[in-house]
């Protein structure tokens, strides 16, 4: 324990946030053990380990004495450094966030979407609407009472309010001038991709791919991009994520029997997700100033490693002789050109989670028109099937026959992540941006990549996203790594060079 | 939130309680996930964790708030129940025992002790008491403090208030009684066994027992039992353990390779304190009266289980044929009575974890005399080395060669667990004790037990002991029990009857 009279009230502030990360740490392990390894019937008795560690947590982030300390740090930041002062900001980010909204509409919150939850995959399981549709007007009617107060306490819209509490510094003007971009391009490059594909039929996989053998593989490539198996985890879950703090950071993937793709790929996308936490400064890694920089920049980390940097030609060249190793495959459905055909098949489908990086912005845009326009009002929940298979019809042109492959496909609403979606199609578009200048100031990337040398692309990473942490705006990183703001162009370009190997192609 | 107007003080503090013991779930859950999951490298931001619920749960137990509650709700018992009554004697208690000692004593002994373990780890592994001696001294003098301001607040002498922490109700009297008469029969009784079973040569097993297989019989045996996989989990870790609460409870054990009876043994003997745990009331399981009666109690359950229930012929003719079933194994060295006379071979031996049961009390007294010696002031720690060798050679005549097989075999002194010692004892003592009644009141138990039905165990044990959560002081429970208070003496006749195959001995 510090003494409060021969402290700082910045020093003080420090060894509050320490506590807190520590509380953050040890949910994010009741979290993951209820994923991977909690038996199914303890579901109760650990939703209420956790709403008393968040209330908890909620109650030493609000107290007065921090509100005090805050106002006293601030009022005499000489003698402290740079990072110090922009984790002051960050600690009253925290603060202002969880302070706009009252405990009691935080507590009545918790409770609707625990309910919401059950009550949207029963009818999820059933494809019924209409079983969902009254929680889910609870829940809209809560998230709007909640953007309201956020938003006025933030000084923002109400949605932004949202938008700025999973990727902050990012706004409502952000995306929608990159949606309108990439709807300008994506329809039709879709059309042209799959036209060009079609000149290069696939062929199917053959050979068996026990867990056992899927896991040896998965382990393999995650050590040689660096995972660190010493303070990590490999497990497997439904659906991957990534849980933890850096220094013991736990990634899980789904393996498929008869796909050894899924639970690699899927590892990967987790691992991207990993590096970004393991490579967060480590001097500050207790501290909010230390913690990654929004949703949008972890979605860019997790996309660029698997859709970018995994589902490339050299990447494919590193990994096949590996698929022999471990399977004993081989033949020419096991060759490069075949399986990186695969990995990169363009295919309007009905499920987001399974679709590719040409259609998944497409799904992310009308999610994100139609929450807007549930929390407006200007959509009313009764009405959401109609418009939401309306729109993957406008957009992809197909038709979902039922709400469990349209408007129940998602958890997000049920469990009140409004505002959340958006982060996936800038990830998208952040990596894209990342990328070419990544290419550029690292001219031998595929090289590096085909002979399973992560080095360069972590180097890179590091030093312009990663060792950041939360000190600048995510728009100033992005000026500082690739000298532009925001903007869809480079992924644009990106995509184009990939789908329709324009002469951009990365060398074959 | 309840609001404090409308709610009186006691329902108040029922709130508080259930906080706190969403708490100690949380923190039962890390502390599982340390032993069993966690990489190796992650222990340090494990600790802090664990540190930071740990301080917050005790700031919350200690707060001037409950203090209040307590004075408030204790003026006016009117209206409450017999249960309600008992469970504010325990709110208080667990208030009595936390605001004893400063946090500041708190804060450095958790220091001391987490430095004092990796550096007992290292003394042990070199089998070199000097490289320990400096670091346990510290841990003897912070502990002799809490003892010292522990008994000032309880209004107990020292050592009597470290016990109180582990096994409330029992004092330094009853441990002295018990140990009184366990001296005066025990050791003439491992002679007299040890020439009885020289009669009986063992026959080595035979076979193979591959972890996959070891597993499978574990599960089926506690399903048997009634341990409810659907609502807890088998793990291994390196010394068995039970952690978790009544509705998600974890059990490990140690898988040997040469050996089945060591892993289900020692699942076993976990599982008899599981199903303490979860036979506890339910309607009480959040509020401190709801817990178990102390670990003098505990161990009494799990040493029924395990020593008494398994380690007999009817159990032995339950598990046979499920040995043979799941390791495809028979011959002579596979009938019940060879098997069971491996299971109650007595022997004098270095290591107290691998004690059987008549010498097993022995390695205890020398631990808790000794113990009692170096907080008095008695016995220096320079000098523990020679008084345990000493000690071992009065008792069971077999001298150590060095520190590892003598005074490092333990972690407790060195996590600073003084007075926790002779509940091992007293667990065997009371055991005993229920036994007697047990069999006296379930007449059909051994027939039942032979067919692997534990119902007429499970119910009388949930009748008198473990339905009763904290509700009466273990003397009460054992005195309605059993018509006694603590007493070695029915442990006594049990040993006899089963080590000397007396008439008193069940039915072969």
């Amino acid at each position: 324990m510090v003494s409060s009279m021969s402290t700082s009230p910045y020093k003080q502030l420090e060894q509050e946030f320490k506590k807190l990360h520590a509380f953050r740490g040890a949910m994010s392990v009741l979290r993951w053990d209820a994923a991977v390894m909690m038996p199914r019937g303890s579901a109760e008795v650990r939703g209420e380990q956790l709403a008393a560690l968040e209330t908890e947590h909620h109650t030493m982030l609000t107290a007065p004495r921090i509100s005090r300390l805050l106002d006293r740090a601030q009022a005499n930041t000489q003698g402290l450094q740079d990072w110090q002062v922009a984790n002051l900001r960050e600690m009253r980010r925290q603060r202002d966030h969880a302070i706009a909204t009252p405990v009691s509409l935080v507590s009545r919150l918790a409770k609707t979407v625990s309910r919401a939850e059950v009550c949207w995959l029963e009818a999820r399981a059933q494809g019924r609407f209409e079983l969902f549709a009254p929680m889910l007007t609870e829940v809209v009617h809560l998230v709007r009472d909640k953007a309201a107060l956020l938003g006025q306490a933030l000084n923002l819209a109400p949605y932004d309010a949202l938008v700025d509490e999973f990727s902050p510094g990012i706004t409502t003007a952000d995306i929608d001038a990159m949606f309108k971009a990439l709807s300008r391009r994506l329809p039709s490059l879709i059309r042209e991709a799959i036209v060009a594909q079609e000149t290069r039929p696939i062929r199917p996989l053959t050979g068996k791919f026990p867990f056992a053998k899927q896991r040896s593989l998965i382990v393999e490539v995650m050590k040689q991009v660096g995972f660190p198996f010493d303070r990590g985890r490999l497990d497997e879950s439904e659906h991957p994520f990534t849980e933890g703090v850096p220094g013991d950071i736990r990634v899980t993937t789904r393996l498929d029997p008869n796909d050894p793709f899924t639970g690699l790929l899927g590892a990967l996308h987790e691992t991207g997700h990993a590096m970004y936490d393991l490579g967060l400064p480590q001097d500050w890694r207790d501290q909010p100033v230390g913690r990654d920089r929004g949703m949008a920049l972890e979605e860019s980390q997790s996309l660029l490693t698997e859709m970018i940097v995994c589902r490339s030609r050299p990447f494919v060249r590193y990994m096949q002789p590996l698929l022999a190793k471990h399977f004993g495959v081989g033949g020419p459905e096991w060759d490069v050109e075949n399986i990186y055909a695969r990995l990169t098949r363009v295919q309007r489908s009905l499920i987001r989670v399974d679709a590719d990086e040409l259609t998944y912005p497409l799904h992310i845009m009308l999610r994100y028109e139609v929450e807007k326009h549930l929390l407006s009002g200007e959509l009313a929940v009764r009405d959401l099937p109609q418009a939401w298979n309306d729109g993957m019809e406008d957009r992809l042109g197909i038709r979902p026959t039922n709400d469990t492959e349209g408007c129940l496909q998602d958890v997000h609403w049920a469990v009140g992540s409004f505002g959340y979606f958006p982060s996936y199609a800038l990830g998208a578009v952040i990596a894209g941006q990342l990328y070419e200048s990544l290419r550029n100031d690292v001219p031998a990337l595929d090289e590096q990549l085909a002979h399973g040398e992560f080095s360069g692309l972590l180097g890179w990473l590091r030093e312009h996203v990663h060792g950041l942490g939360a000190k600048v705006p995510v728009q100033d990183l992005l000026r500082a790594a690739t000298g532009k703001a925001l903007s869809a162009a480079a992924f644009i370009r990106y995509v184009e060079a990939k789908y329709l190997e324009t002469a951009a192609s990365e060398a074959a």
